[in-house]
Formats: C-alpha cells, sequence, structure tokens
C-alpha cells in the first residue's frame, strides 16, 4: 500500500539573473525531487525571471538575498555568482548546513596556491577540503557524500570527458586543445565583446595564452595519473550555445591500442555520455545534458585526435548542477535533465 | 600646364566611437576631395579608431572635443551624436561657418512641435529653417547650397525612396510599413538588445506602436504630395548591417498605371537606386550606398507592394552622408561611396 | 488493483525525413500515449535517424513504404510529404482504417475549386468532406472525432491564432500580414535559398503576391466571421527555428474595445497560448508548442497590430499534429509536448 | 608628352558561376589593367552573373567554354574549376599561350605521386613543371614570369603566412593547425553540409584526419626548410567568409627570441599582411586581401601559438588570384584588390 512519498527538498538558486543560473532555475522548477523556493540576484531585484528570460517560463521574482531568511528555508543552494564572491556566500551556506553546488570556480583548484595564482586570494580557503569536484562521471560516489560540489568549468567538463579514457590508460604524452565556445559563455554582461555585432561573422580567440581553465583540466589529467602541462587555447564562435573542444593528443605508447574499443568500455554505463564516429557538431548535443565524443586516430603523424560537443550552458553548467544535485540527494540522476 | 589641383576640404567627425560615426571615417580617410583632420568621441578619448574597429583601418585617435580648436581649422563636420546633444554642437558649428551633415534626428522634422511631440524640447530650433533634408534623390539641388544637411533616419531612407514615386504621382492612399533591420541598427551601446544571445536566432518588433522615424517619413510624403497617416513597424533581425522595408499600398486610383515603368522613370538617371523584378534580399546591397527595389501588384487585393533594401549603416546612415557631403562641396556624387 | 493499462496506440511517421517529420518521430518515440513502430520516407531509405538528425536521438531505421503491411500494423499515422503527393497516400491509409494527421496542404481547403487554383489538381477530392483543420484551438472538438486531421500551414497557425479573438468578435475591417520565418520553413532541401551563404546576413520576401498559405487564412477567418482578403507576405530571416506574424489590422469598429481583455477572455483556458504585454521574440518559443500574443493599438491610426511567435517546425507543424494525435486518441492533450 | 596608355590585358573567368570564379570576376571588371571579356560555367549557362550574384554587380553573360574561340581572343585566365577536371583545360589554355591562375590544387604540389596519393590520378603531370605556387609573399619574383600560377589553398595560405617567419628561421619544430573557416569555404553546391540548418549553431570538424591541404602545406614549408609532419584539421563555423587558422608551435630551440621582432621584419613590406597584438577576429578582414597575424608565446609550456585570419574567398582564392595576375602582367601589386 505504497511507502510515503518523499519530501521534495528545497532548494534556491542565488544569482538566478546570469545565464546558468536562469538555466538551472528553469530545471529545478519542474523538477520531481526538488521544491525551487527563492531565486537571490544582485541585479534586476523585484523582476520576474519570466520577464527576463520568457523562454525558461519560471514565474518566480528575483529577491535580493537575506543569508539567514533564505538559508533557513534551504536543503540545498546553487550558487551562481562570480569567483572571488561565491566563495564567502559558499562559506556561509555550509556553514548553515545547506548543501551546496557552485557554479564559480572557488572550489574548483584544490590548491589553494595555484588558485591565487591563477585567480586571486582565495576568499574561503578553509572548504577547499571540503569541496569534490562535480564531475559525476569521474566522482559519482563522492558526490553523492559531498555537502559541497564544485561544478566544473564548461571547457574542462568537455575536455576532461574527451581526453579521460587516454589519461587513465597512461597514453597522453602531451595534448593541445582548441575549444571553440558560443557567446552565451561569455555570460549575460553586455559588452564590446558579447555585442551582436562584434561576435556576429566572427571567430576569435581571447585570453591567450593563459585561460583560467588550464590548471583545472590540469589538475584532473594529474588525477587520473597523467601529469603534463596543457596547452588550452578558447575561440568565441558566432552561436548562442555549444561548446566543442579539439584535443591532438600526442600518445604515450599506444600505438596498437583499439581506441574504439577504449572508449567504449570508459564509457558504456554513462548516461550521458555518447561516443559517435563522425566528428560531434555542437547542434547534436544543443540543451541536453550530453557530451558526444569521437576518436581519430592520424596514421601519418601519430597523433591522436579526440573531439567533445557539449552545451556549455547545460552539460557545461546548469544541467551538470542539476545532475550533481541529483546524486546528492539520492534521486535519479537524470532526474528533470534527460 | 593644367588648373590647380583643388585643395581638399578639411573634415572632421564628432563623434566616431559609434557605429556610423566610424564608417564615415573610413569613408572620409580615403576620400580624394576630403582631408580627414580629425576624430572627436564622447567615449575612448585617446584610442586609435582601429583599434575599436580594426576592419576600418583609420589609424586616428579618438579626441575630447575642443570646439574653437578643431572648429577653427575645418570646413566641414559630420556629427554623429545622438539627438539632443547633436543640436547645440551643429549650432555652435554653424556659428563658426563650418557646414554640417547631422546624423541626428534634431534637424530633420521642420516642424519645431512635432519633433518636441515625438522626442523632446528641441535643442536649437532656430536653425531648423535652414537644415536641408539629406536624401539626394529628392533635394539634390537644395543640399548642394546648403550649409547644414539634416541626414535622413534609416528607415525613412528607404522608405521613402521604396514609395517616393507613388506618392508624387498621387496614388499613395494608405501605407503600412513593415521594417527588419539588422542590429547594427540599434548603435554601438551593449545592451540586453544587442547582446549576441538576445539577437541571435530571434525576431521581433520594437517601439510599437509609436517609432520616431514615422513623423519623418510622414513629413516627406506629405512633401510629395501625399499627406497621410502612416502605419509604421521596426523589427530586429538576426543580422549585422542591411534593412527592409515592406510596404504594403492601398491605392488611390492607379489602377491602370504601369508601375515597372513609373519606378523606372523615377530613377532612370539616380546613381544609387537599383530596381529589380524579385524582391531584393539585404545581402544585395551590403556595404554598398545602393537602396534596390522592387514594385509588386497583388491582383486580388489590389494592393501594391514595395520593397526597399539598404545597408542600414551606409546608405542609410554614413555613405548617405558621404553622398550629402561631396554635393555640397561639388565633389563628384559617387566619389569615395561608388 | 486499479483499471488496466491502456494499450499504446501504434503510430507511424511517413515521410521522416524532413525536418517536420523527424521531429514529429522525435515528439512521438517518446510518448505515452503512443509506440512509434515504424518510419518511413523517399529519401535515405536504410539510413537511421539518429544518423541524419543526432539531436532527435530516435535509434529507428528508414524504411521505403510497404502500404499493406505497414497500415496494417498502425492505429495512426503522420504523413509528411509534399502537397499532391500526400493525397493519394491519406486515401489509402482512410480506407484501411487508419486515422491520419496529415501535415500537407492537401486538405486544408474546404473547397476543391480553391485548392485547384492555388495548387493543382486535387488528388483525392472524394476525402475532402472528412477532414477536419487541424488547430484545436479552433475545432478542439471535431478533432477528438476525426480520422482524417489537416495540420494547418505554420503561416496559418501563427496568423489565425493572432486574428482569431478579431474575427470572432466581428472586428477585423482588413489585414495585412507581414511574416518572417526560419530557414527550416523552407524545407530539408538543399538549394540556392537554402544554402548557408544565401541566408545569413539576408532577409527577403519570397512568393510575392501570391502565397500559397493566403486562401488557408481566408478560409479560416471567413469560417470566424470575417469574409474578407488579406495581404499576407513571408519573407526569410536568418535563423533555424521560428516564425513571427506581424498583423496590421483595419478595425471595424471597436473603438472603445478592451482589446487586452478581448484576447484575455478568448484565450484563458488555452493551454498553449501566452499572452505578453510586449511584442514577442521567436526565441520566446523556441522548441515549444506554444503560440506568444501581444495586441497594440496605435492611437495615430486607429489601426491594431497584432504580434504572434510561433516555432514553426512545432506549433507550426510537429508538435501541433502530436497535439491533434493527442487529442484524437483521447490523450492528454499537452502529452509528449508540453 | 605622355606614354601611350598600356592596352588593357583581355581575361576571362572559366567557372565564374561558383563563389570564388564570381568574386574573381567582379574584381576583374573593374579593374584598370583587366578587361573582363568572357564568363564561363558549366552550369547557368545564359544566366547574367547579377542575377546569380546581384551584389557582385557583373552584369555579363555566362557562356559555355568554346574553347578555340574563347582562348584566341584571350591574353589571360583564371579557372575556377573543381580538381581534376582543372588540369585538362589548363594544359589547353597553355598550349594555346594563354597565362592561367588557376584555383584548383591541380598544379600545387609539384609532386606528382604525392597529388595521386592525395587526389587522384593527374589529369596534366607534364606541366606541374611549369607552375609557381601562388603565394606572392613567399614567390612574388617567380610569379612575376609565371604563365602558369597555382594559387594556393585558403588554409594554406593562411597557415603558411603564419607559420613562415618561424619555418624561415629554422624554428619550427613540430606544429598542430587547427583551423575554422565560413560556409563559402565548402562552396557554392547546396548540400546536407550546406544547408542553413545544418551550419547554423553548429560547429564541427571534417575530412578528419586527412583534409587534402594538408601535403601543401608541408611541401611549402619543406621549401622553407622545416621538413615535419604537421597535424591539420578543418572546422566550419556558422559565419559566411573568413577563416582563422590557430597554430599550436613546438619550438626548435628559439627560446631567447624576440618573436614579435621576427615577424615585423619578415612582414614589414608586405602591403597585404597586417600584424596585431591581439589575436585577430576573421571579422577584422572581411571582403579584404588581407592576412591578419598575432604571435604568442606561452611561458609555461614553451609553446608558441600564432593566429593567421583571412577572408577565405579574397585572400583564401579570389582576390589572391588577382593579386597574382597583377604581378605576371606588370601592373601595380594591388591593384583592383586594396
Amino acid at each position: 500500500m505504497g511507502g510515503s512519498v518523499p519530501r521534495r527538498r528545497r532548494v534556491a538558486v542565488l544569482g538566478a539573473a546570469g545565464f546558468a543560473g536562469a538555466l538551472t532555475a528553469r530545471l529545478l522548477y519542474r523538477h520531481a525531487c526538488f521544491e525551487l523556493t527563492a531565486l537571490t540576484a544582485r541585479t534586476d531585484i523585484g523582476r520576474r525571471l519570466d520577464e527576463l528570460y520568457p523562454h525558461h517560463r519560471v514565474p518566480l521574482t528575483l529577491e535580493e538575498l537575506d543569508l539567514d531568511r533564505h538559508a533557513s528555508a534551504l536543503d540545498a543552494a546553487v550558487v551562481a555568482y562570480p569567483h572571488g564572491a561565491s566563495g564567502p556566500l559558499v562559506a556561509a551556506l555550509h556553514e548553515r548546513d545547506v548543501k551546496v553546488v557552485d557554479l564559480s570556480a572557488d572550489f574548483r583548484l584544490r590548491d589553494r596556491d595555484l588558485y591565487e595564482q591563477w585567480y586571486r586570494e582565495h576568499p574561503a580557503p578553509g572548504l577547499l577540503g571540503k569541496a569534490v569536484y562535480g564531475l559525476p562521471e569521474r566522482y559519482r560516489e563522492q558526490i553523492r557524500e559531498a555537502s559541497l560540489v564544485a561544478n566544473p568549468g564548461c571547457y574542462p567538463t568537455a575536455a576532461l570527458l574527451a581526453l579521460g579514457p587516454l589519461a587513465r590508460a597512461g597514453l597522453l604524452g602531451d595534448v593541445v586543445i582548441d575549444a571553440k565556445s558560443g557567446v552565451s559563455g561569455a555570460g549575460r554582461a553586455a559588452t564590446d565583446k558579447t555585442h551582436f555585432v562584434s561576435a556576429d561573422e566572427n571567430v576569435n580567440a581571447y585570453s591567450v595564452p593563459r585561460h583560467r581553465h588550464t590548471p583545472e583540466i590540469e589538475q584532473e589529467l594529474a588525477a587520473m595519473g597523467a601529469t603534463l602541462r596543457v596547452t588550452f587555447t578558447a575561440h568565441l564562435v558566432p552561436l548562442d550555445q555549444g561548446e566543442l573542444v579539439s584535443c591532438y593528443v600526442t600518445m604515450r605508447d599506444g600505438d596498437g591500442r583499439d581506441l574504439e574499443a577504449l572508449y567504449a568500455d570508459a564509457y558504456r554505463r554513462e548516461p550521458f555520455v555518447e561516443l559517435s564516429a563522425a566528428p560531434p557538431g555542437v547542434r547534436d548535443v544543443r540543451e541536453t545534458n550530453i557530451c558526444r565524443i569521437s576518436v581519430h586516430r592520424d596514421a601519418r603523424t601519430g597523433r591522436v585526435i579526440v573531439f567533445g560537443a557539449i552545451d556549455n550552458l547545460w552539460k557545461g553548467a546548469a544541467s551538470q548542477a542539476v545532475q550533481n544535485l541529483n546524486l546528492m540527494f539520492g534521486c535519479g540522476e537524470g532526474e528533470g535533465i534527460a
């Protein structure tokens, strides 16, 4: 005669006015396991989210954060603040026993010095030991137990899924990663760079040669056994959502390896990784939580080329955050995002 | 042997940091009749224009305006300020005997009350009687003699060229104008609306139902003998430069008229108006001073449909300003823009 | 305990290689009430749909149609053939007691002469009396009982939803409809017109002045009491999915009417019509079954302007077909498309 | 008292219906040194070029090739045929003493075996020794004397200009080239791949891992002293014209070298190479013959990253062909393309 229906967990999105926060709100607003109880923001206070983003159809109003009031009513929060601003808020939530998925970079790098070398003074170093890196395909079990999950950067998500099987097999000698991202990756801020007339009919690289996602990729490759310095360059392309990483790998042994089999084995049970014979297009994964990967060997040069395509706002941010929340609260991993 | 080479006239662009001003600078920088001696701006002082707009390749630096110094060295100026801000500057230049082409709306409407009804208090009403409306296809002779030319709005340029032959022939009964413009028409300001992610994969109308170009179109149609109220609506489409007006005309008599002949007669000698049998695309006139027009009669409804395509930054702003300067200084009308 | 679970109905998409057919397949492949048992096509036989359209993720293979075999195993079919080709197939399915939603124009016009005047010799005139026009907001009850539903054209869908309240209230005097559609509306055929380089950075009108959706709009407005000839023009804009109709209405009386109230009353209970104060953008309805509408009165001219935005492949084709199937088989109207 | 005016040379474009041929026709139609006397094509015979490409404004009609008649009236021809088809035509023109710039790949590779390994049986091997590789920045003097110039591929043009200074300085150890091209690079053929709906909102790699421009790049790097196998991958991005190569160089010595100075020295006198501190965007070179280059050293990895941006239809094809013609006939190198 049926057990009791599990209570839906109360969750808020803090920083819901930006692209990733707003999409997270959309996904949680219709979620079987979560009740979206509040949206806070640092701009646009008092406006309804469906006024800012009609297509998300979330009829909730953006509020100013009232930490005590909000935290007391929450089981979990997704924080979508810029790096540096996120850390103190995450710490405050942690103190109040609110589980957090943090979309910023503040807890992705386990080493404080490394963070400070690439970003700024760390805003909450005491929490670094608590955070789990939120790439479910890699840390699924730890995420289930975590109270703080650092949601990966969009480029590291695609790059690590593309390179993981080679790294874990000890085959990764050296790698150049050339990434292309849609303009939503640059965030909601209206700037010369995100102006339609700048981005349209254009392609160019940015943050050369020190993009901040580089140490994040290196940290996680090292954790898989591949300690190396990667060359990583990001480009802006004229599309709204979508990201492709093209990874050029100099192999370490591995001449005889069947790479298709290696990847098939690695991802056989992964619900959100898809292998393809042809190079994936970002259109293939638009508005999904899927990473689509193809691997190719260039017999002439010995190089292996791996492509990974994701939607930077979904698997690269919001839907991966929900995937992590699902794991943290024992909900089906694909609930609300499949 | 031979006559003396005419001196190139000294010209400046005031307000050269925006899209229209910058393009005007590009066209004047390589012009046989003009020497571009200064660029001023209200933002980006000290930056070179080719840093802001590499593709224009104008290696001049944006300066702060020093009215006395700048004006004393000029034969002419193109003013690319917003409406309201333009008027006082134009008046000051006029006093100093500098000929002006003004890209703003401040001197387009001959009637002060009408201006104030649609815009704001008029900033320089004393000059209204001096200004010539800068549509060369209509006021060529007056422009040659003018010291102040009010460069038309982009939508009025296309609409008046599309509707002019019908208006002058007394055939214009009523008209609905549905316009589509690329995002450069919204200006260089980075806003939610001009953000790539807002404009991409989108079409929507704006300033409904009172777009400020409406009275300008009505004024000039009335000057051609067609006194009527027009319905005008503008839409933003996801492209950078280009503008199409689709004009739906309820005819006043004219059932038997050969419209192709009417238009061919009207534009036979116009170097920058092109007639086409098929509906023009904005791509057909990209980066040109040309307005491309087609006229169609719908036998079922009796309506006549006229399409006019221009590049909003060229014929809709900068190249038409140069066309006007050419006329004002006795240079070939197409010099530097053909 | 409880009642038996209702059998899922067996359905096929015939003509699944094109954009609308393929999207219909995607929606039906994951549908609670239907089992997608076959996909047939006239090209690409033997290829899997997820090879042609990876983002739809339908792992079924396109087969050649074997009418007897396929029909015998079906409760319903969605036919996505071109007009003229569709009629005979629909007739054959009808004879075999397979319920049909037809995406072509063959059964939209109730008058054979009208069809033949705008299209060609009618391929199956005997069925004209059986077909119900598949606009649920207008013919919901008839669709529930229908065995043949003629899915509306994309432009008529948006135009009729935008103009319906005015037409039924007797307020529609005259109307100009200016429509803008994304390139998917031109179909999957690779042509000069659908080539990226033709459509990008372009806007132009096509099928001027006799677009075939005109009589369909007129027929349905007349059925609502507004017998008039409409001026309808379609434009191609550089985006993939989305369609906006801008309707310029000369009113018949109605000066004092509260139009917001009229529209709110008309659509209060409609799950897939959304009213908005600001002009809708096509991005607001991308990948939804929703039509988003705003209505504006221009006090100067007395004209009323109504905008309607849909996704041409969804509400303009595939998801509306599924909405119709849902009604025909007693499934929840929004099942699989909300 | 004045020398005689030099006769304008008679030139034809053979294969003028495609993108590159049509643009070449536009550039030659208004050229001071050349008279464009004929356009031939293999499709669209009898149509005017300004019907196919209104924006080029070339009012000439496409004719079927009549070799004897056409050749007898020509000083030069630009051949824009596909590889394989071009060779025999070029040979026939050569026999008739018509100088040729060939846009195909047929005479780019000096080694017949190499050509046959990457393409097909060579159509005119006897001419291989006559052809000069048409990269003026590299072979200017040979081009002046040439009767047959093989116009470089678009990717090799950008890659060789980007890598040339490193190669000639003996610094090029290994290189990965990741290229992004607008859709015009795929040619005028309407295919699934060039359909707007495929290319829009998409990025993907193609011809992996054996793109045919690879041996052309290797041949020319070897000629500069850098014998190595390059990893080259091309991607399609959603824009019409423009191409960016991102070159990841493993250096061979060169730690202390001032790379900015190296590039400045290399290109000081080149009219069509532009150096920039920031990574170039393809928008910066749209509709120009310019290659814009930036060079960056990544201190962490030791890698050097060089970006090169061109317009694939201009410097990557048509305007470079005109640059070559200018050199072959003693006209100013930038005539008609600056």
